[in-house]
């Protein structure tokens, strides 16, 4: 077992990540520690039998009480709540963290809710699949995937320390850990996560929606493409209706240019351009080879993968 | 070994699916004979070489003489050609099919190029992975996955029986077989196939070209949902030029109707309607449980297989 990062960690909110995080931290030694808390009496009652804490605490306070990192795993617009109810139990010199998928809403919400004697340190872990809930959680799930940590613009010793050692516990986790400006991370997260489960979402709902095609049709023959597309939209609807009106000006940026390009391309098929229709083809095919060599799918895979 | 279903089977294009067919007949004992066509010499020396066929014919009309089954596997738009190539020395009783993913047009450009002496059945197997070319194939990619064979309107009892053993012919592969009108298949799979792909090739191409986030970072940070993406838009240029330009209708309806959607969705996000996009995310996930019921994911996911 690895050296304890911090004497004593809580995680409040035991969900997918939640969870996965109680188990990477107990599989890892990563903590002295570990505290959890769920807002559910259900959910609480489930990670006690499932063992995957040392002990489950009745209120926000008292899990947070004396913990050297505080990890908020919650929905994204629940952060700002959540971490007021901590506040006035934080220990002065804890690390507060995060596990979002939005960081300019998140670090501004969570600044405002905690005294200035505690470091903010947001987070997010790019990894995650579309279960839900403290079962669903696993320990390797952020095995040799990216967290992405944007520091706020602080250059003092003491806050540069907490940076560094929050770097630490990840790394123990089995994390590579990089770190970008808030503002930046949700416009990257826009094109390579947010716009891809808007439009995965709407696909899956257009399909639902047409009188000539059936729905068993539809499932029936959705291994051409589709099946992919209803794996991503199952993903949970809380946490990202939280990212869609969190992340709205990058999101509608993206999603505006997205609407274009694919004007173009519809204009291409209707007026039969089958040469811009092939130059297209043939770029993203490139682009496919980069996300290979970037690592991507050597890295276990995963998000979406069917744990069934 | 099965009993032969014909007793000599000719595949005309030797890519990701006639070398997987190859494969899967050779496997299975479907064929007597087992002859393999294709317009590339570097290709038909690499299909000897894997030796997945009896013979390599040097000609289409080599390769289809005395064959009681032709099937060709070439892009959409070459269908024409190479049935015409084909037609002087096809056998009177032959079956010709084909496994296009697009069928009306592939049936109308049958029927213009073979004599009336043979029964014309096209198919479509809905399987496939984002590679090509003949080492890419394997003999288990059609196995608990759906055909679909759109038989002409004709119901002559020769006609019945010739498309009754294409049935058993896929059925000894694997494959589960379902008839179907053809305009209707050129819909249904505009839904679950078509515009699938064209939404992942258009969101990959938007990424490409963004100049606030760099190809590395799109590439590095592609686990949350853009990756699945990628793979998809990895898939052959000329085989989806081809399907986008010949299934031109049903795609460009279909996709109006996404586009309607998306900008509901779209305004949705502009004016913080919370309440529309978790109702709408609550609904795909609905669709998600019936996909998986259908068998879709129980069934070996051959699609988007990463075979590396």
């Amino acid at each position: 077992m690895a050296q304890a990062i911090y004497p004593r960690v809580a995680i409040i909110g035991c969900g997918l990540i939640g969870s996965s995080l109680l188990r990477a931290v107990q599989a890892n030694g990563a903590a002295g520690e570990l505290v959890a808390y769920d807002g559910s009496a259900e959910v609480r009652a489930r990670v006690r039998d499932l063992a995957i804490a040392d002990r489950v605490a009745e209120t926000t306070q008292e899990a947070v009480a004396d913990a050297d990192l505080v990890i908020f795993a919650v929905p994204v617009m629940a952060m700002g709540q959540a971490a007021a109810d901590a506040a006035p139990a934080l220990k002065a010199g804890a690390t507060v963290s995060d596990v979002g998928s939005v960081k300019a809403a998140v670090s501004e919400a969570l600044m405002a809710a905690v005294p200035d004697s505690v470091f903010v340190v947001p987070g997010h872990p790019i990894a995650g699949t579309e279960q839900s809930g403290p079962d669903a959680g696993f320990a390797e799930l952020f095995h040799n995937r990216w967290t992405i940590l944007t520091p706020l613009a602080r250059e003092d010793e003491p806050y540069l320390d907490a940076v560094q050692q929050l770097c630490d516990f990840w790394t123990a986790l089995g994390s590579r850990v990089e770190r970008m400006d808030d503002r930046h991370h949700d416009l990257v997260l826009a094109v390579t996560s947010h716009l891809p489960h808007l439009i995965a979402y709407n696909i899956v709902g257009t399909a639902a929606d047409l009188e000539e095609v059936t729905q068993a049709e539809v499932m029936k023959f959705s291994a051409g493409g589709f099946r992919d597309f209803t794996r991503i939209a199952a993903s949970d609807p809380t946490m990202w209706r939280d990212v869609f009106l969190t992340n709205k000006d990058a999101v509608l940026e993206i999603l505006g240019r997205f609407t274009e390009d694919l004007q173009a391309l519809s204009r291409a098929i209707r007026w039969g351009d089958g040469d811009k229709l092939f130059d297209l083809f043939s770029r993203t095919r490139e682009i496919r080879r980069g996300v290979i060599q970037a690592g991507q799918e050597s890295a276990e895979p995963n998000f979406g993968r069917d744990r069934r």
